[in-house]
């Protein structure tokens, strides 16, 4: 029997129009999803996102369990986490080996702190013969650019991105350096990196977008506005000189 | 007579089913296409994607003939291009006052290094009520990435985007400090870039990706079978440590 093939899809950042034809032409064909259901997420966007569009109807849906923890893929085999990654794995291959396709989702874009690439490795140990299909999407990161009105560069400019939860220094360097940076992950350091850009002297040219995209989207063009508020997890913070 | 809007659409990076949804919902209703026209894409490659899934009948095109030049958004004016910019900016202003809908076709993603955005400011100072809906797509960085099977960055990872031809000083200092460096306008540089890697230590952790997602994609992981060679204008380098 012809082993199935994984695609790893990025369905955007929330509106569901964002997604991409390829996306939902994949979507409507595989009869299996898997997509990730961690903590911070609490149930899972990428899948709202999807049956918006896709009829889940005769699907088979398969939670992975992943700890949404910042664990370097060397050290994954070693920490407690392994064993739900592992489980994810097996799944996901008892799947391909009987010959079904199964599409991985993941919000946003499949390629940027996608949860997807902790399981790549081991997969492909397993069975190097796996084929992998990566679907690139629309980012969180984009859509709040565009929702700010606010292009990420131009010309010759220099971007980066990182999580805002970095060491200060090294966020201060980035700051200091770069045109725009777009920090991700704002939601847990609001209060401390509004502090910092006030000592950088950026408060006026940053942005935060809560949710873009979405129904619940929020532009926050004066920062201090939402000082000690309790943000959502999908904030992006955008700085550009 | 109320106005047209302005959107400016994102097509994805090469592959007419990365367009999105939306992208593709706003071009069938637009009855005016407005595309750069710039030296270095010769024939427009944003039209000829569109094309392939809109019917370009009845639509009225506005080829936009800009200088695909770095020039520093404050210093349009006062610089020898500002002339095309200022017709392109009158064609838009004159369908948007008859009422019509127009969307600026973008390569890719239209906030990464998109040519709309210097007429963005000069568009708004001309007509301050002009709605301007900005519609985020897939960029050439991501198809790069995923059709390499190379994510840009997982966990807390930090990623930088550049052209290649920035000055070496400040390549180099970022290619040592980030974990990911994304590479635009490699193939003016090529030769230079991958002399400057071998130095680091970085080639076997680099690959290059010719028009991504398009049927005349190559990924190419042995930078150095390709030195000396003319590559695409749509070349992009990733380096990921």
């Amino acid at each position: 029997m012809k082993s199935g093939r994984l695609y790893v899809v990025g369905v955007g950042p929330g509106d569901p129009e964002l997604m991409t034809l390829k996306a939902v032409k994949i979507l409507k064909k595989v009869p299996v999803f898997c997509f990730p259901k961690g903590k911070e997420e609490g149930s899972s966007v990428a899948m709202s996102i999807v049956s918006k569009i896709v009829s889940l109807d005769g699907k088979e849906v398969i939670e992975a369990h992943f700890p949404m923890k910042k664990v370097p893929v060397k050290d994954a085999a070693s920490c407690d986490v392994s064993s739900s990654w592992e489980e994810t794995v097996e799944i996901i291959l008892s799947h391909v080996l009987k010959g079904k396709d199964i599409a991985f989702l993941t919000l946003g874009d499949s390629v940027i702190y996608s949860t997807f690439f902790y399981l790549y490795d081991r997969l492909l140990s397993l069975l190097p013969s796996l084929q992998v299909i990566i679907v690139p999407g629309v980012s969180a990161m984009s859509a709040s650019s565009a929702s700010a009105g606010m292009p990420l560069c131009l010309g010759s400019e220099r971007i980066a991105l990182l999580p805002a939860t970095y060491e200060e220094e090294k966020l201060k360097d980035t700051l200091l350096s770069f045109d725009t940076v777009v920090l991700m992950k704002i939601n847990k350091v609001f209060d401390r990196t509004l502090s910092l850009l006030e000592k950088l002297g950026l408060v006026s040219s940053a942005v935060v977008v809560e949710m873009a995209s979405t129904e619940k989207e929020r532009v926050i063009k004066d920062l201090r506005s939402i000082k000690g508020e309790t943000l959502h997890y999908f904030t992006t913070l955008i700085v550009k000189k």
